[in-house]
């Protein structure tokens, strides 16, 4: 972090490097970066209709008040629009509008926006740059690095994609205060990830500024983001296609998108992750990969961001989902275990084979537990 | 080439290098390069309705001899399938089926095949790779390599896609005598683009060869395809995402385009872009960029290639369409002029900016001529 307050970091992509910019006010630089990408001056400013007339219309103003023609579309927010309906009709409109390979876009907004405008730009005339504007906790720390872009389909979430690494990423953690604190708490949930999998200092510094996190205090938000940045992009930068070690990040996710999948999307995100962190743990602890003990920590760590009125999921449903994803995708699911926190257990290529009991019954446990 | 008179041509591309193997029999191979690229022995095979029952349906079971797993999809034949619809479907289709990111495209048959396949290739499941089968000139001459896919949209064609280089591409030279005349005449001006802009020597090889290769003779074929696949890749390797050299391959284009456009698309590409360059030619001998005398040998060695029946073209709608073009894209159209055959005048950037004027009086030119 630089010693003004504001972490800058360098992910290193396969087509070039780009910085991460974090702290309070950084969305005065979007101008700066756009242009840097829109060699023809022209952007497309991509938000959806909630975040759009708080942050997107602002980042829009801004772009042209620096010289900048800019195409302001919007969409309606949810993760019901992230579809490739959405990925047209906003492809159609830059086309509309005539925006030549030598414009870039600026998506504003959470990991929908994100996701979907990096699609946009990943597959407009081919690829044209995107410089990401995230302005929620989830997808500062998660959607930033590593150039996952995408849409859902009926078969599932970000089954449609491609792999297009932003050109710049403006995190203003100025931003986080706008948001639900319901939704800061989900987006959290992911740097806490990145603690167990990687970092027991950064886990242990979490659970003591959570309160600071949450009411979006720039500074603790601004070292947070900052240092789950850094850490993703060294697990992304060593394997930017998924291969391999980057299936750490997958913590908590095989068990977490069943649970939220079961629960039709009502749960969030963020609490589906947070109970497939803890489901997982258990089985690590049963399986005598993870040490003892580990999962009590994850689940006090937890405590504070699971919401205690949230939706109730069956775990037989989750089951059926492993399952018929399995049969689906043509191999059992596996798993990352900790071994303990702030380090993975290297298993098989980083994950584990698991009985479908032993699932069954650490699905069981914690969905009681919610 | 190999002594077994099959070409083995090394694409130097980002995500690594890969082979084109071209000569008659080499569809043979394609068991064997598609399990290379589908670690989980699934693959899926995508053809169109015409070419399918020719060589789709013979690829699909040569893969299901060679124990794979094979789930072949076709869509109806026609640049009118080239579209986010059919993408869309078929990449359903192969969610439905259950492939997952361990699995392969293998893209059998035309242009439009090979582009639309591997724009369902480098999207689905945010990509995997695609083992191409051309079974066109076209197909084979151009679209082999430089990683280019997509589809096209009412504003125009390929406007959505992605550089996805494939993991191999097979090209069997004597799939080429099932196809007709007509479409071996519009696939072989690329053959004599590549000659124009790179090798006078080949481009006199073309000329003396040229009956031969309407005939589909495969020695013929083998060698003309192995040298155009080479001489593309080597502008291609040097300049992937199409920033600056690269341009060189637009020769013939900018106005081949227009006037393909203008004959809503009932003109061939191949006779479009014939004209295309005799228009640039024309526009290159009267700024003085390219020498005297070039055009009148251009005219002479396509002439073969051109079809007198074809569909009559009003300058005035092509130059319509540049101007269109113009405004829709933010700036003047440039053109890839000639110094000599077998050399590109390098211009500002290899491009060249015209007078609308002088483009008017090619096109009045070419198009009374044809």
């Amino acid at each position: 972090m630089r010693p003004d307050g504001r972490g800058l970091i360098e992910v290193r992509a396969r087509g070039g490097p780009y910085f991460v910019h974090v702290g309070p006010g950084v969305l005065e630089r979007v101008p700066t970066a756009a242009a840097e990408s829109a060699r023809g001056g022209r952007v497309a400013v991509i938000s959806d209709d909630r975040v759009g007339p708080i942050h997107g219309e602002r980042v829009a103003e801004l772009c042209t008040a620096h010289g900048l023609e800019v195409t302001y579309l919007t969409f309606r927010a949810g993760e019901a629009s992230k579809t490739r309906k959405s990925w047209s009709i906003l492809t159609d409109q830059m086309l509309d509008a005539g925006l030549g390979r030598d414009s870039c876009v600026v998506a504003v907004g959470g990991g929908v926006t994100t996701d979907l405008g990096g699609f946009v730009a990943a597959t407009y005339l081919r690829g044209v740059p995107v410089v990401q504007v995230p302005t929620s906790y989830l997808a500062m720390i998660d959607a930033s690095v590593g150039g996952k872009t995408g849409v859902d389909v009926r078969a599932g979430k970000n089954l449609v994609g491609a792999f297009h690494p932003p050109a710049a990423v403006l995190a203003d953690t100025a931003v986080l205060s706008t948001l639900p604190r319901e939704e800061r708490a989900q987006g959290l949930v992911e740097a806490f990830k990145h603690g167990a999998i990687l970092d027991e200092a950064y886990f242990a510094e979490l659970t003591s500024v959570t309160d600071e996190l949450l009411a979006a205090d720039t500074t603790a938000a601004t070292a947070v983001v900052s240092r789950s940045v850094q850490l993703k992009a060294e697990v992304v930068e060593n394997d930017e296609f998924e291969g391999g070690r980057r299936q750490i990040l997958n913590f908590g996710h095989t068990i977490g998108h069943a649970i939220e999948a079961a629960s039709d999307y009502a749960l969030g995100h963020g609490s589906a992750v947070a109970l497939g962190m803890l489901a997982e743990a258990w089985i690590g602890e049963q399986t005598g990969v993870t040490s003892p003990g580990v999962g009590g920590v994850l689940a006090a760590a937890l405590e504070p961001l699971l919401d205690p009125g949230e939706a109730t999921v069956e775990a037989s449903d989750a089951l059926a989902y492993l399952s018929s994803d399995k049969k689906a995708r043509g191999g059992r699911p596996r798993f990352v275990l900790l071994d303990r926190i702030g380090q993975v257990a290297e298993g098989d290529g980083w994950t584990h084979s698991i009985d479908d009991e032993l699932v069954a019954g650490a699905l069981t446990r914690v969905l009681d537990r919610s």
